[in-house]
């Protein structure tokens, strides 16, 4: 069918005995289900350990199993859709706010890097955010979100109730005025990173998991009102664009759709 | 500053030399330099060459390095900003189409998973066309352009040339057709993925390499008139959307942002 000359690939051991995994997973284990251990496994597909365990770390990476500490290795739910937008990723005021919960907050000068990021001067203060992100119960994000005090200084100051935790109470000061601006716009930027030590610790996973970095820069009376970093699970999640409202693809049919 | 309990994190001793190694690169090393060899860097930062090479690994997955056979191990150039919108997809008409370059094209019974994503009946006729987009001379993504037939049937068929490559000439008539469609909407997902065999051929990629997964699915008329499945290499992309004309964030920049 084709009328490209595809030149051949030499397929590696372990891509080869991932692919007949993955087709033995779909046909006979259930999600949630535990799968043979490595012994076994390796057994039954007449291939050493180190090959079944590079196939069993592809096969965590795409997000198909999970290994649980003291259980074993399961066959993974699917992924979740997670929508991406400003009110789902909680932009403050909507709706959707609530999925987001704060742990820390501070102010500090602009480094050269942010600055450009923000296109605002080096040195100026900017306050940064930090939140997390859960869905079905499980974190399944991690955000900064950054704000030039100078995008904000038009607008009144929050009177707070002084309450104990000094970063819980300049949070929620930057969020209500944030939540006064009028966003004309956003653009965002979607690549794949790794987890650095603090958000994989809040995302409950190991250093270098994988994750979706998404960066939404906020518009707001013609100029940047704020930038928010965001670190979504990639094991676990599928970042939805876009409100059309049109038919929801099931992840299975989406993996059919690209190999058909 | 934080608000939060983090649990202490057991950081693998690959990803600590990984972060050390990074700040090398960054500080000794330009784009496109060869980096010493695995036997020099183990001797310099005291690591076993196992340690060395998972962290070699884990920097080429995050697009920082890149192996070139017969040269070494390079640093690698950030990565393209990748627009991903209607025009930039490439969909039939727009001015970016020629960034794609079609390498197959075929007619076939829908598959009841491919029906189930394109919202027709299972084994109804489907029209694949097989296209790879480049950039700066450099293959970033492939796709399989799923079109209904009914989703067409009530356009005029095309006169082709009758050349004699069945493929192309059947990729020709479906998409000039698409161009006559009025496309009322379009939603998106983004995720992780690995390259197939075909795929990663085109990309010019070994199977297995990571890739960003793009579903968009492309209304017409109050239906779903076509389903696109492209991947793009995630080493070397950085998916942009949105179009409100904001400053342009760099990928340094952008870093920066996460960790400041």
């Amino acid at each position: 069918m084709g009328t490209a000359q595809l030149s051949a690939v030499p397929e590696p051991k372990y891509w080869h005995l991932r692919t007949v995994l993955l087709r033995a997973i779909d046909s006979e284990f259930a999600t949630g289900e535990v799968i043979p251990n490595e012994r076994e496994l390796a057994a039954r597909f007449g291939v050493a350990r180190a090959t079944l365990r590079q196939a069993l770390d592809q096969l965590e990476l795409e997000g198909r199993l999970v290994r649980r500490r003291g259980i074993g290795t399961l066959v993974a739910a699917p992924r979740v859709g997670v929508p991406v937008n400003r009110g789902a990723e909680g932009w403050p005021g909507s709706s959707r706010e609530q999925a987001w919960r704060t742990v820390g907050c501070g102010t500090a000068g602009a480094s050269e890097q942010l600055a450009g990021a923000l296109g605002i001067a080096t040195g100026e203060p900017v306050h940064t955010v930090r939140r997390v992100r859960t869905a079905q119960g499980q974190p399944v994000a991690t955000e900064s979100l950054h704000v030039p005090e100078s995008a904000l200084s038009h607008l009144p100051a929050i009177q707070l109730t002084g309450g104990p935790d000094e970063g819980e109470e300049l949070a929620k000061s930057v969020l209500r005025r944030l939540e006064r601006l009028t966003v004309d716009g956003e653009s965002r930027a979607v690549e794949l990173g790794v987890a650095e030590a603090a958000e994989a610790a809040l995302l409950e996973r190991p250093p270098g998991t994988p994750v979706l970095v998404v960066t939404t820069q906020y518009a707001s009376a013609g100029r940047l009102a704020a930038v928010a970093v965001s670190t979504y699970r990639a094991d676990t999640c599928r970042l939805t664009f876009g409100e059309t409202g049109l038919v929801e693809v099931a992840p299975v049919a989406a993996a059919a759709a690209r190999t058909a």
